[in-house]
């Protein structure tokens, strides 16, 4: 419980009003076990119950009425073992008192309520379960295989459109994760050194993330081969000359989520080819900052981007021929298969498990199945309080370059000679989270890290020699 | 695969001859979701799975045909989009023969095996799910709920046999894994001070498990309140004069864990009080590892552990009357409500996933359930090579003792009055892990981190003030 009551009780009154009528059913998570049924992950609640309900405790569902408009948090009570074991908790009641919901039932009464209800003709509505043991308990709700569950498209619809635009407070929480994302991030930098270990750095932002905050809001990408685009950390040494990716995002106790990229040079320099590159990454980023705001598609920002890479990448002879047929065919796509971003909130791909095609598109703006496009997970007409990411990259992936060669893919675009040239170059991303604003957009966070290549060799030196 | 090929055929192969007949399905672990379906906790191979095919990646099963001596692993191959995204692993052909295997299939091949053995009458043998897809995978291939998977008790057994006694190599990772949970605790004891929160603590030593091997090996508990057994960590700032207790383990990225506990005083001085609780929990610590042995019952190494604690507690004017009758009415697990110890491995308790009646106990010793002594989880008598833990504790839990006190329960054997007045005291645990020899015990660990009473105060005093 993060915000007023008052927040939870007004956002399940819009709620149920989208919705209409029937029975919604909104399962929180339970533990998630790892190796056996007591050994469970960090407890993550379900970010649609947060949003509605608030609790961030295991073994509660909650039930809005749509028809007579009531709201339920169902859940088992704690008996003495379970204090002994875990402590004292909250009644479920006191639970359900403290999100404004109308009362509490135990959890056993949700097969009858669910039940009662379809034999009332009416419907049920649940969203497309991403747990295995939730799709099994809808399952047997429902009546029907857990692989096979039907999530309502008026529900996928109702959230989407309420948890797409942040409001002020849910902005506060974004900025705190992001401030976490800083000390990562200038942490990641300060320990690039050769002989330290990918694991070793992304161990110790792991920690900077579960000090201050509650986890990483997704496993830490701390790798030499930026080229692939989730590269988790090995134990190989960093080696001077190379480039360190680190992509990593903190979550905050509210479970806010911030995601940043950097590339740093291992050793404190970039070569000459690697701040060519960068330097065009950095270039496309700030053209994204420049573009985004109120009423432009995302889509439309993406492929001023790939126009933008297109041009450069010729300046540098690694493209040729017409920019826009070359971004039109989706040569670029060779250094840029992933989308520009994707909306951020309480899941650092916020709203994802509900349907990509909902979320980032909408009846206007069609998803694309062209390779690259279809990585993009945002396309949509922007709107104030949207946060979404501002992500490009450049990578030179091996297999890919062999493929496309092979099969002649975009030859006329791509100058292969010279690409082979790069083929052990790795891949450069850089990364904000950015909020759109009345008439543009504005970075997260109340310090950048340090994107442009000088700043980044220089905010290097001066933070490794400190340790020194 | 941390052990040379023919360390898993020879396992395979035995566990085929414990087993006698029929097909063994051993499914590995899946990537486990955590707030959408692709954005999953960090990868955790099912210890049995490791075990017997040594692989450490998703989307595998390994199938032993009993009747003909031949196993196969099963998986698919990735494609491009994988590479993009993931980067390149081995084929599962590749993968199959580096453990020895007979041969790889794809994983659809899976129903088709278990349907015509199912056929020809044959037993399919499984281990008990724990993670939900692994039951909705086992239900369909067995024609049954995912909550009512039924497992093969002589594969259980098989397995424990196998698993409980430890190999050379499997005792130098957990070394390995015990040298990581060393700079975790000192790590915490070097942060123990006023004004730290318990998150930031839990945080750091989760970034040092992480950064020199795969994952805490259960999530951490750092808390102020040790009467709490399992106390996550709050955003609560340490407070002088208080307790902090860290139960904390690391894992290698081979899968092998450790375990510790240590309770340390905020500030950096036990209080009388807290000294003389201390003293008991580590005199008990001490016996238990002069007690343990091969051919000697865990169960009453424990007992001999409660005989002592009950002793001790009747001096400070705790506890009264008979210690013999006292402990065998269980007065002391008001004290003490869980048990001395468990088996330990690739799994922190290892082989829980299996039963713990099936690990901790067997025919001649069986599990209690009288209040304390149920929560002992490893009873039976000890063997060269068992690894186990040895974790006395002393806790006031203020709802218990109001619960025993209101209910009359060992009433006289407890001098209620005075535990009144250690109601705010919170909790001591000690913990090591401790690998039975020859004729004896070793803890393992090159360095054994500092628990008695002086050494912890004169350890903090110096590590904080590197510090300083």
């Amino acid at each position: 419980m993060f915000f007023p009551i008052q927040t939870y009780v007004e956002r399940r009154e819009r709620l149920r009003e989208l919705v209409g009528s029937g029975l919604i059913v909104l399962p929180g998570n339970n533990d998630s076990p790892m190796n056996y049924p007591a050994n469970a992950y960090k407890f993550r609640q379900d970010s649609n119950f947060l949003y509605f309900f608030g609790q961030n405790r295991d073994g509660l569902v909650g039930v809005l009425d749509c028809d007579n408009g009531i709201d339920w948090l169902l859940g088992d009570d704690i008996d003495i073992d379970d204090i002994i074991w875990f402590g004292t908790v909250k009644s479920v009641s006191d639970m359900s008192s403290e999100v404004g919901a109308n009362g509490s039932k135990p959890l056993a009464a949700l097969t009858e309520m669910v039940a009662e209800a379809k034999k009332a003709g009416r419907k049920i509505h649940v969203l497309p379960p991403y747990r295995h043991d939730i799709k099994i308990l809808l399952a047997d709700l429902l009546g029907t295989h857990p692989l096979q569950i039907q999530a309502s498209q008026c529900l996928i619809d109702a959230v989407v459109e309420m948890r797409s635009v942040k409001s002020p407070e849910e902005i506060r929480e974004i900025e705190a994760a992001c401030a976490i994302g800083y000390t990562m991030h200038t942490a990641a930098m300060r320990h690039c050194v050769p002989g330290n270990t990918e694991q070793f750095i992304a161990g110790h932002i792991g920690g900077i993330a579960a000090g201050y905050g509650c986890i990483t809001s997704f496993q830490s990408i701390v790798t030499q081969h930026g080229e692939v685009m989730h590269g988790y950390p090995t134990t190989h040494p960093l080696q001077e000359g190379r480039l360190l990716l680190v992509d990593a995002g903190a979550e905050t106790n509210s479970n806010y989520c911030s995601d940043h990229t950097r590339t740093s040079p291992v050793g404190g320099k970039f070569s000459q080819q690697q701040r060519e590159i960068h330097d065009i990454v950095a270039d496309c980023h700030d053209l994204a900052m420049e573009k985004a705001k109120p009423g432009v598609r995302y889509l439309d920002v993406h492929l001023d981007v790939c126009r933008l890479m297109t041009e450069r990448l010729k300046a540098l002879g690694l493209m040729r021929g017409d920019t826009e047929e070359a971004v039109q065919a989706g040569a670029h796509a060779l250094f840029l298969p992933h989308g520009l971003g994707h909306m951020m909130g309480m899941d650092v791909h916020d709203m994802e498990g509900l349907g990509q095609q909902y979320v980032g598109y909408d009846e206007e703006t069609r998803p694309s199945s062209q390779f690259g496009l279809a990585s993009l997970r945002m396309g949509r007409r922007l709107q104030k309080g949207f946060v979404v990411t501002d992500e490009p990259g450049i990578y030179f992936i091996p297999a890919l370059i062999d493929l496309w060669r092979k099969e002649g893919t975009c030859a006329e675009f791509l100058c292969f000679d010279k690409i082979e040239q790069y083929k052990d170059f790795g891949g450069i991303r850089i990364e904000d989270d950015i909020l759109i604003t009345v008439d543009g957009c504005r970075p997260l966070g109340e310090e950048q890290i340090p994107y442009r290549a000088a700043e980044v060799e220089e905010f290097m030196r001066q933070i490794q020699e400190e340790d020194a």
